[in-house]
Formats: C-alpha cells, structure tokens, sequence
C-alpha cells in the first residue's frame, strides 16, 4: 500500500493479539520512523523505550491494568521532556504527537496494528509514572503515551467520523469542498 | 517509495518552490490525510482550510510577511477548538499534530515539500488570527498552523539530529540500541 492508503487505513485497534513475535529489526524501523517526526526548534523533545522482553512486559501488563492489552507481543512507550523551544514557549505536545502519527503509520505499513493510549496513563492515576518506574525512567522524562504492537486477531474497525465536507473546505471557512468520499 | 521512506525522507523545506500549480485533485488528497488522523476520544477537533485562489494567497503572504513564502502555490491552514474529551481534558493539541504530520508526510508522497509553521503564527503578534479574518473564521476556532505548498525550487536539506541511540532503547530507559543508521 502507498502513503496515503496507509495514513487511511490505519485505525486504532484495542483488540487481542495473534500470538506471533514482532521482530525487533521491526520494531527499530517503528522507532526510527517516529523519531523522523519533526520538532518545533529542532528541540527532539521525544524519546521511545521499546519493549519485547517478555517478564518486563508482563510487569507493564500488571501496572496498566487493561485486559486487552495484556496480548501485545511489544509496546513502544514515548517519552516527553518539557523542553524551552524559545522564551517561555515548548513545543513538546505537539513533538510527541507528531512522532506518534508516525509510529502508528509505520506499525501499520509493517503489518501490525496498534492504538495510542494516553489519556488513560496520563490521568490522575499516574499509571505513566508507575510505568516509567518499571522502566528506570529519569524523573525529567514523562512517560505520556504507550502503543501496545502485535498482528491484529480480530476484525478491523472504524470509527464513525464526521464528513469531510464539515471538517475542511478551499478558500475560506466553509467554502465548497468535494472530497472523493 | 514506501510510508518508512517517506517518512525518512521529509524535510522542513524553507525554499522558494517551482512556478508549478498544485492541482486541487492533490489538496483534497492531502486534506484526506491529515483529517484521517486520529484524535482523543474521535473528537476530532482539527479543521482545514486549503487555499490555491491567487487573490486570496496574496491577501495571506501580506499578513504572514514572510518572503521565501511567497512563491507557494498552495497553503492549507489549520484551525482547531479547544473540546473537552472528557472532564477537565482536551487534547486538541495532539489531534492538530497527529493530523499535520499526516500533511506533511502526503504532501511529500504526492511530489511536494512543506514545512510546519505554528510559533510563527501564534506568539504575541497573532498572526494566526490576522489570517484566520482573511478566510472568515469564527471565532471560536484557532488558526494554529499553515503549511505552504508547492514544488521545490531549490535542493532539499536535512537538519541535523541526535543520533537515534540517544533517543530510543529497548528495554529500559538508556538500554541497548542497534539502528540501522
């Protein structure tokens, strides 16, 4: 599939997982992939520890506390520091979002699905703490997101989303679109 | 080439760009892409404007006052809202920059270079509103980010970068890392 068929049909997958292995030279081409994103500044705001050892997975497994998850075979978790791009202003979310989309778009185009978890760790619960814990992070790094990775065992779905028609348009708000569906 | 080589290979191009249109067909595929991103809780809070009207790129190179702009063919603006996904929680800013860098990257797979241009335009001098008067955007919308659109005119450059084994492990934070480059 090309670029754009990727980008359309990635979808975030919360189902179980085959129980076939994500082969770390996979799992470094994911990396890479994310770490291509740009930063506002050039700052690389946004680091990725991989995981594939089973027992650390496991220990994730126990701290997340998300029963479908416990089937990924790998995880990837992103890492944050909130670092000054100029005077008062950081770029940092939008770094790491922006690495996400690519190691999304990346796990798909290699054939395996995944879904980008972290509201759920980020909360008041501190899960991403906890999991940073395990992970020996330093106390200057956030652990914001984690994107469990395996070959999907059940059916892919969509989300309903809104028409294109009421999201995007030429030459000024709410001017003519026709988008091709 | 494939997603991992288009997302290796886009840059933040700077450049004048070709006297060469860019045909709406390839906007709507490029505004696809970016609105294929997900969002927190398929809020989908980011919005786009593409803008390929001579006239009105004109009235837009005014207020941005930014010559090596000038020369674009195209532009697309993007506009979030600031929704609440749940609570106290919105994550407008990860969905606008999830949905950019799906811009950028089928911007670079159609043949064309770009570059994310957000601090620029929301610092003190609100240049993001100035623009978001021109194309008549309500209020309660934030022009947050544009991105010129044309073919290069000059050589693609690429900044420099920490090496990917400072900025990715397995296994814990700091563990072994062997990338391909």
């Amino acid at each position: 599939m090309n670029t754009l068929d990727i980008i359309k049909n990635r979808t975030s997958y919360r189902g179980t997982f085959k129980n076939e292995p994500v082969p770390r030279e996979d799992l470094i081409k994911i990396m890479e992939a994310g770490l291509a994103a740009p930063s506002g500044c050039n700052k690389q705001t946004t680091s990725l520890i991989a995981v594939d050892d089973p027992a650390l997975l496991d220990k994730l497994f126990k701290v997340i506390e998300k029963e479908t998850i416990n089937t990924a075979k790998a995880m990837i978790c992103v890492l944050t520091q909130r670092v000054i791009a100029y005077r008062d202003r950081s770029f940092y979310v939008q770094d790491y979002a922006a690495a996400i989309e690519n190691l999304l778009l990346a796990t798909v185009a290699l054939g395996y699905e995944t879904c980008w978890y972290e509201g759920y760790i980020t909360d008041v619960d501190a899960i991403g703490r906890k999991m940073a814990d395990v992970l020996n992070v330093p106390a200057d790094y956030e652990l914001v997101c984690f994107l469990p990775i395996g070959v999907a065992l059940e059916p892919i779905t969509y989300r309903d989303k809104k028409p294109f028609a009421e999201r995007a348009w030429f030459n000024g708000f709410g001017g003519f679109t026709e988008f091709s569906k």
